[in-house]
């Protein structure tokens, strides 16, 4: 499958997801292993009782990008475990999470990923880490094709 | 301070926190150490692509049970590290989260939380589990006293 | 099965794995979901650089008590993610950690386990909590029968 | 302090903790923020009931070399969490840990592991990977400067 194709049917089960929906979630890079995603900060429902961007995006965010880089290898998958290190205040214009496959075995898929903030200038600074294991919904594992 | 002290404030911090003011986070119990938090189920916003709450939502509501539980012993607390794991598919009506302090220390204060759906009949079901690492964001650790 | 068999069942398995037998490993509770392990402390061989009990060996009794237990429902099962948190200085004569399944799934089982250090008068003090995902070996999920 | 010193400090931290000169761990190379250790396979006392490595030693040299990388930049720590995800079953004649500080805070050092399994040929085969959190013993954070 293309990399164009990924793209697109990660892009197609994003918009299927009403949170990824109301999020503003945009998929902006797929590969075999790979997935980018992006979050506009919106101050008015995502903030956490300081104003930083709550956990809870962080972990969405973060566990997204892991499951669109699993599906890129292992199709729809859910999933079973994710954890979150928040490394630094998430203070930013735009959100920025990279998710890539370490490990994809027959039952389980084991991902990373890192949260960048973007700052007025544009530079991205890491501000947290996360890693999932999916499950395949399918035994067979195929890749996405279609949403 | 009293339970009923404890709660009040918590609800404030927790009107004061956009994300869960747009989540609907209702906080429902308080005791030194304990916290428990609810949140009704809309389908428009809150799934994720099969239908089921979002990945996202289901670590919000864990850490966010966990954080308001260590700020009744710890005061204000922001989240270094959470985890979590996804039981089983996440439907009901609204959603119970119970956060409890496992052990509270002067730099980090470590919490658990369950997450249960409640079905049509009201009973409740185990959907998810967690864990968090809490920094106290004063050093003295002191209670919440206020918003 | 019953607990006694369950119990036998485990213990011949621990006496197969030779870090078990180094570190004089004992199951001393065993029942459907649940599984209790024991560790005599040793100073010459056990400890980490300040003389307190090596975070290998925490993790060890914890991912231990959390695989006998989920082999209690499950049968044999290889460890994919465990966590470990080190709540207190693990000094004691003794260890006991006390695993428990929290769910069991047809692909993964989910387990806890806390680990005590049992001081001079034979008081438990928890030290450590962790948890682990467990893959059943055989697809079937069969209870253990035998070493 | 140069790399050299930085090697000689956490070769004699290393030798100062009894369970790491019984596992027979050698740093085998450090610089700011990195960390590298090795251990030699020994089937009499290593293995888990079907003779991979014990998920305890697993466990025990990613948490090792996440702490030997974190003393580099935050002298003296202590573990407070750690996770480990094992990808693939551990059978080498060595195992090498490299680990490196994601982000050191004042109060935490967030720190990332890999374990490779050396075959025969020599190859390294990524065998499980890990996270932890080091909580600094001293406040300052000073950089280790002696055994």
């Amino acid at each position: 499958m293309s990399e164009q194709t990924l793209l697109n049917t990660l892009q197609a089960v994003n918009q299927s997801a009403s949170f990824n929906r109301w999020a503003g979630f945009q998929v902006t890079h797929a590969a075999a292993g790979e997935a980018e995603l992006r979050m506009d900060w919106r101050k008015d429902d995502m903030g956490q009782y300081s104003g930083y961007l709550h956990a809870g995006l962080i972990g969405a965010m973060l566990d997204t990008a892991c499951g669109y880089a699993a599906a890129t290898v292992a199709g729809r998958v859910l999933a079973s475990n994710f954890s979150v290190n928040c490394l630094a205040p998430t203070v930013g214009r735009s959100f920025v999470a990279r998710g890539r496959v370490v490990k994809a075995g027959r039952k389980q898929v084991f991902a990373s990923a890192e949260l960048y903030a973007e700052q007025d200038g544009g530079e991205l600074l890491l501000v947290a880490t996360g890693n999932a294991i999916l499950v395949p919904v399918e035994p067979q594992g195929v890749p996405i094709s279609g949403a």
